[in-house]
């Protein structure tokens, strides 16, 4: 709390974050920001924190962490089936590094342009290094897709690929062997640049029973799912490892651990994909949603009325191990 | 980034800050938070971020820091007279402390009770202690009360008393002399438990030209009006200075300097009062709007066609020293 003068922080804000307004009727630089919701659509909000040494490395790229600040706030709204309309910024900084935040500005905005996502307000302060979004979309009542309406018999889908986000952590951690160059780089890619399935949750409005975005690990963040809508699973580990592209990489070359491999794609985190289900007689809907939104789409699983996730191999039976570590903030 | 289960974030979030939705479409425990806009009605959003040893002691009260947290929140809505509907909170914690965590989540839920605003999702994580709330509310098309329209001319108001938190927090960094007890709890009760001026807002709105909620020092935030509305003010010192409680403490007995008094009611910060233009011929309405929301309002100053703010003393004349230091987060 000191006191000196200056205007640094509004300086600060106005040179990178205020632009003209687009939709909002009113943006950065007033106590709120106003914003006009379309005339009976419902107004989806989610918050995210993203804490330096918890969620990013300090050093990480700040073009790629201005991009996955608001990726993972977009990925909440792609959970819902809800269309993107405008965010907030709060940043606490330990110090004002101009080339830095030129770098986080610019990863954060192109994100938010390619996704018509207006930033409309926020706040500035001194501090250990944190990134508060909190994002709104639209979506008509009673179309948002929701984590309590999963059905018994329903397939289980996952979007995208799993498991290389954690790859990459493990190698930079090395708790594994150290991985090629090209695979590290492809890697840490979807590590530090995750690519939210906007378009992907507006077009399964109507179709999937349930959605989530996987943050914490598939087996961790399902459970939400199966807890809310009182139902279980089981799922087929083959079928989500193939959705993992390092799997898949030089013939299969990569040496890890048959656990290494499930321990990524079970229980990896950072994916932000979605998680969802569909009635199984709505198969070619799911496909033809996917593709609209050119997102490939894999199914893994089936909703069942026993609770519980029990993880099967290739052959339907129990994989021996069945407590993947899953993402927590306080473990 | 770690791994280990135990889902110790969801139940605590669950336990501490899940209660029945109430006005809501969705509450807490989705992806995204589901809200109605009444029709026809504009949505101001509002974020601020409060980090600890910055924007307050980590040992506070932490009752007091639930209450203020959601106060600085309000206090913008407040500013554009807005009417509070619901919030977001994230929050990052060094650790889990239920006794802490069981306070200011009933500090933060009783004022958010008094104004009917609903807490309907957000975040939390471990990390440096750090508070981030976005607050939305509702406002008219064109009734919000903005920074850019004040007019030459116009009086220049400030809402209830400035100055006593400075004031508790200079004799808490030993600044000052110690102040007597009664004096110090209660400038210590309005540095940690601000009074949010939501009714003020709103009975304003029509009547008021332009508004803001004072945070950082009513010449650095009264700034922020003159530079939007491209205007000058006079400011009347003592009409400030009568406002401040301590300032009538035992008749008088407390000795400061004059700087000292100037300090903390001209650029003191954390009052969380508004300050507001409007029209001499509407001094009649602005009272009148004052006593419908029960809260005491003060002319200090009038709006000016000369740039910059002059500080002038009971005699019409300005201020030796008119360089106040007023709050930067970055100084």
């Amino acid at each position: 709390m000191p006191y000196a003068c200056a205007m640094g922080e509004f300086d600060l804000i106005a040179h990178y974050f205020t632009r003209p307004v687009r939709r909002a009727a009113l943006g950065v630089g007033d106590d709120c920001a106003l914003l006009r919701v379309a005339p009976g659509m419902q107004l989806a909000v989610s918050s995210d924190m993203l804490v330096a040494g918890r969620h990013f490395f300090e050093d990480v790229n700040p073009r790629h962490l201005g991009h996955k600040s608001l990726a993972v706030n977009l990925s909440d709204l792609a959970a819902c089936g809800a269309k993107p309309l405008a965010f907030t910024l709060a940043l606490s900084l330990p110090r004002v590094e101009e080339a830095w935040l030129k770098e986080f500005a610019g990863g954060l905005l192109a994100l938010a342009d390619a996704h018509e996502c207006e930033l409309v307000g926020g706040d500035t302060t001194q501090g250990p290094l944190n990134i508060c979004i909190t994002i709104f979309g639209e979506v008509p009542p009673g179309h948002a897709l929701l984590r309590s309406a999963a059905k018994v018999g329903d397939d289980i889908w996952v979007s995208g690929t799993l498991g290389d986000a954690r790859l990459a952590l493990d190698a930079q951690f090395g708790k594994i062997a150290a991985l090629p160059s090209d695979l590290l780089e492809s890697a840490t890619q979807r590590l530090e640049c995750p690519t939210p399935r906007v378009a992907l949750g507006l077009a399964l409005r109507g179709i999937a029973t349930s959605a989530l975005d996987l943050s914490d690990g598939l087996l961790g963040d399902l459970s939400h799912i199966l807890q809310q809508s009182q139902v279980g699973a089981d799922i087929d580990a083959d079928a989500v490892l193939q959705t993992m592209a390092a799997r898949h990489h030089g013939n299969g070359s990569l040496s890890l651990t048959d656990d290494q491999w499930y321990q990524c794609v079970l229980a990896g985190g950072d994916d932000y994909e979605l998680a969802f289900t569909a009635p199984a007689k709505a198969r070619e809907q799911v496909m033809a949603a996917a593709q609209s939104a050119h997102t490939p789409v894999t199914r893994v699983g089936q909703v069942t009325q026993e609770p519980g996730i029990r993880v099967l191999d290739r052959h339907g039976h129990p994989l021996k191990n069945q407590s993947w570590a899953s993402f927590d903030h306080f473990a």
